[in-house]
């Protein structure tokens, strides 16, 4: 929760838009006079809500930092793992309330931060087995080159607004939008060699320094991305999942340098991960000058390509390994000190709760994937000899406890 | 978040006006009328909001449990974590926005599911190291059993009501707010004893048999108790931390069984955990007759009493062993290399991310208590040999590549 204040006017007007507001607390009309409500829901919404729902993890964190400017070492590091809510209509890919990890430095212009983004995203998605994936890059500079080609410096919002949406409309209709915000009908055919760039990361870079020539920030935003790459060859770092893409301009305004973009190649689903540099986010909060950069990987969306591409684990890994199942009384006393051995060994286990028929119980076992049971009646009680069934192959064993316990400690 | 019907009425009358209720989206004036607004806040509340915040974990928990009753096994275990919200005037233990950890198992009246959470209870606080704390238990049926002994069978929730405030207001008044509520003057003398009860669990138990002889439900709640303690000693848990406490009464009006709270003895703190048996809190959502039994951990007073008795380790297990500091662009790309074999190593390392002056790099470490520092200059650069600073000690050497990974790997 952030104050409405806060939050208001950072994500631009459909952002603001899609900020779950919070009502008031207690009677959130007294103050409201008949002419307040006349003015319309826009401007009665700041009288009855003061708190909103975080949009992202970025703005908050801005303000986290300038109140906590004196207390922070920097270079200040942090991640963060938390819910965000946006009011979109909810469908695959798009949630109302979804989780973000997100990784940011703030206090250093120094491009190793966007070479260690781009390595920290590779080791993620190496640890969750995870390879088909793409990080486009971009950098914000490259964008004002672009514009400042096309004889509109300082439009480079404008033009991100519009190739933004490259994908969905096609290069005529971007072309349109430029037209109507005032760019050069004969300056958009300066447009097309850009989207035609293709080939090595390199390669592209190369070609892109001939369109950008003339273009002193262009040229920095290609530099800075040289930079990178040269960080990531020096480090030994094997980042093979690497594009530049000069079309890549996401919606956030307050990227001044690289961006990045992650999609999963094998499913279809928005980006995976998205961030960037801002040179003056924490500016709006009265401390300028602070230069950061991070990104933010979307929680719920990687849940979704996992599971689509199944790699999750049949088996948790803390899952439980053993079922002790009982079914009288007495056993049920044997099978709670067994199953408190069995902790003691490290061996999750539990004990199924009732002393309910055979069925039932091994039903339980197998609906909940647990690999091993131990079946416990008068008869095992007697002779503490214990039958192990393996869930699995079906195999059954007859086996002391310490039988037991070194059997399921070795697996 | 919840739709707003879903919580409204679960958690009393306080507790609803405690809710954070969602401002519709968009035009949320739309369709209503002056006479809607003349109603005052309260009728007008569903029609502008109908979403809120989650105030609990245990109301979602039952509503997806109802949601989901044919692809769960039951009896059905879930932990969950995640932040819940409440309108309070926030204060030291009191958090608008707070995380609970809850752990539930529900579709089985077992006994064992009230002994398993007071041993995870110990678990838990033993592996952060925390030994102060008291596990307070009572039982619904022996709060029935009271307010039957009492005269007034049924009345148990006035009871719990009153007697909840006992320690703020005294027995005086909670004899006082009884009165009011229809109890009868000469049987409240009957209620003195039931407060006096001292000693041992056992024998507060055995003393508690005689109190409450003429009432079944209070008996079988003695007896619940009971049982559960003996699970506790069969299954050679050692769980010390526990009284009997009959005059807790817990707010919520759901739980129909054992009642816990866990306080913090030695530091003043609400209290830090806290749960019970709910027989029917699925009803209201359409499934009645399911059993459960829940804990809530409360993370942040939780944090703030480790904060307190200063139980948080100085270093966090995965904070940086190593700052890799660079004092010209070339030793900057001999650390690019080090800091990834370091990490290669398994030695979480970072690399200072400018070539900034000495002191402020040591500085840097000094203030994230990051334990070792390795200079690198250019002579340190030339001949292989680098300077290992231990950050504590003051203590430096010079040593290889090898030796630097061997030093730190064996810390």
């Amino acid at each position: 929760m952030e104050n409405l204040s806060v939050l208001t006017g950072k994500y631009g007007d459909e952002g603001d838009q899609l900020i779950f507001k919070i009502l008031n607390s207690g009677d959130y009309l007294d103050k409201i006079s008949t002419s307040d409500i006349e003015e319309g829901y826009k401007k009665l919404l700041p009288k009855i809500s003061k708190k909103a729902l975080r949009y992202d993890l970025t703005v908050p964190f801005a303000r986290f930092v300038v109140m906590n400017r004196n207390d922070i070492t920097f270079p200040f590091k942090r991640y963060q793992i938390q819910p965000v809510w946006r009011s979109d209509r909810p469908q695959k890919g798009r949630y109302c309330e979804f989780y973000q990890c997100d990784a940011d430095v703030i206090g250093t212009p120094s491009l190793l931060c966007e070479a260690e983004i781009i390595m920290m995203i590779h080791t993620v998605f190496k640890k969750l087995n995870f390879n088909d994936f793409l990080i486009k890059v971009n950098n914000r500079k490259i964008l004002a080159g672009i514009a400042e080609v096309l004889g509109k410096k300082g439009s480079e919002n404008d033009l991100c607004v519009a190739i933004d949406k490259l994908d969905k409309i096609g290069i005529e209709a971007v072309k349109k939008e430029l037209l109507e915000k005032g760019f050069d009908v004969q300056a958009l055919q300066l447009l097309e060699p850009f989207f035609q760039l293709e080939g090595s990361i390199e390669n592209t870079l190369s070609s892109l320094k001939k369109l950008l020539i003339s273009s002193a920030t262009g040229l920095l935003g290609i530099s800075e991305l040289e930079q990178t790459l040269s960080i990531l060859k020096l480090s030994e770092a094997h980042c093979p999942n690497i594009a530049l893409d000069v079309t890549l301009a996401r919606g956030l305004s307050y990227y001044t340098g690289a961006i990045f973009e992650v999609k999963a190649t094998s499913v279809q689903m928005g980006s995976i991960c998205g961030g960037g540099r801002y040179d003056n986010l924490t500016g709006v909060f009265g401390l300028p000058n602070m230069s950061g950069v991070g990104i933010s990987f979307g929680i719920d969306r990687i849940y979704d390509v996992l599971d689509e591409l199944n790699l999750f684990p049949v088996q948790p890994s803390n899952s439980s390994q053993l079922l002790c199942c009982a079914f009288d009384e007495a056993s049920f006393n044997e099978a709670l000190s067994m199953v408190t051995k069995c902790r003691a060994h490290g061996i999750n286990s539990e004990l199924y709760p009732e002393t309910a028929k055979m069925k039932k119980q091994l039903s339980y076992a197998d609906d909940k994937k647990i690999p091993y049971v131990v079946i416990i009646g008068e008869n095992e009680r007697l002779t503490k000899k214990y039958t192990l069934k393996n869930m699995q192959s079906g195999e059954q064993n007859s086996c002391s406890m310490d039988e037991l316990l070194s059997i399921l400690s070795a697996k």
